[in-house]
């Protein structure tokens, strides 16, 4: 097998592109697997995943699920049942793992959007089991905590998936939010039998922006292949989803981004 | 005894001002704690040592000594002799701390950079000890493992000061640079009895930029008060240095500028 047969495009990395032609391109370069983002389901999910199975690809993951601190209970509960949906679709499109981004703490203390996390996690977690989708726990950079994820570490993750204690929980680790952990090894070794995905991309330095300072592999500091042989001896042998936030590689066209991203995932991954 | 009487002003706080400024402020708006910068010394620490003296003023600490690691062994070495020049400044401006912090990896491997870290820090550990002055480790914001420290949690540096087993090492805890970690209050209990340092400032959301981007006590969404008082119950009751790097604080004229530390230190630390 060779590793190319593993690679995902994540959608993000071409935001501007519709998912016709994500597809398109996809099918035109070989890559065998797309990871699904919400927004570019355009509500039907049933559509997508037709046009997805039609193409011959295969969904890695669908992004994202989460989210769920706010400052009212009414407004929990309708991440709650925002995520349930997300897990329909999750199934619609056959995608093994739902990725769960915690969301900002949102008006709450850390502590209690913490638990707030925690709780809708727990809500949702037969939905998901029923559904036999993956919750992917994903950790975000800690320079991400007061907007997107108050979930920050791979340990923090690895703590909560002891907690769900499901089939239907995993971790998701991206390259780009764990590498700098020095604890980043021993939590993959303990992360072992339940991982649920690994996305790569790189970290420029120096880091242009926050949220789209992201680089192409090879193209930063990360020790990519590193982790993928860490993630590989501790049992993750699945699709490895390439998400790179970046507005160059936006306004890059498809028929030059991927084949590029194909020689830097075999290059540096 | 008075939170002010805590108060320190951290010369990077006013990066455009002289050391002769920053003493007039200080004195005239009753700070009894300057934090001093190497680069403010002009090669001359005696000459500022007794300007602070004379002023009635005492400095929390030195900043900074670290930034060991070095693509050759030869630069690794100048790394060190400077670190021992820091310590010699710190013991001459009766500086109890030297600030450390670690540098990049610097063309080296992250594990390698941090073994070049520790190598550093025990080479230079008799020279502290010797001179009488804590070596201060300071863990930075994951954001700058690739540009400024490989060192990037409490944990973290509390392992080092755990392998170090000296008087003269500690931990020092910058508000912005781990208010986001789910282990930060444990690892704040870990640290009772060898804390040598607290700095604060906060986290606005959005986070305009990654260097300048800190923002003044109350302006984000740091529990300040919450370290302040969990630091407090672990037994550090020393200096406070307000360490801000933000471009619009660094040009507010002095006599606005003080009063609003004094300020919202007293609402919000």
């Amino acid at each position: 097998m060779s590793l190319l047969d593993r690679l995902s495009f994540n959608q993000i990395t071409a935001d501007p592109l519709s998912l016709d032609q994500v597809i398109s391109g996809c099918v035109a370069h070989d890559i065998p697997y797309i990871a699904v983002w919400r927004h570019k389901l355009e509500g039907d999910a049933a559509r997508a995943a037709s046009m997805i199975r039609n193409a011959g690809l295969r969904v890695s993951s669908l992004c994202r699920g989460g989210w769920f601190s706010a400052p009212t209970p009414a407004e929990r509960r309708e991440r709650v049942a925002d995520n349930r949906l997300a897990i329909q679709q999750a199934a619609e499109l056959d995608a093994p793992v739902l990725v769960i981004v915690s969301g900002p703490a949102n008006g709450q203390t850390l502590e209690d959007a913490r638990t707030t996390v925690m709780d809708g996690l727990l809500e949702i977690l037969p939905d998901a089991e029923k559904a036999g989708i993956v919750l992917g726990i994903e950790p975000l950079h800690p320079m991400y905590a007061a907007e997107r994820s108050v979930v920050v570490t791979l340990r923090q993750a690895n703590d909560i998936v002891d907690r769900l204690a499901s089939p239907a929980a995993a971790v998701v680790v991206d390259a780009f939010h764990v590498w700098w952990d020095p604890e980043v090894i021993p939590q993959i070794e303990r992360a072992r039998g339940r991982i649920g995905g690994f996305h790569v991309s790189d970290w420029p330095v120096p880091l242009p922006g926050i949220l789209m300072g992201r680089a192409m592999m090879g193209d930063g500091v990360i020790e990519l292949r590193r982790l993928r042989q860490t993630l590989e001896a501790n049992g993750y042998t699945g699709p490895i989803e390439v998400e790179i936030f970046n507005d160059e590689v936006w306004t890059t066209p498809a028929e030059d981004l991927l084949p590029l991203i194909k020689q830097r995932f075999l290059q540096h991954v």
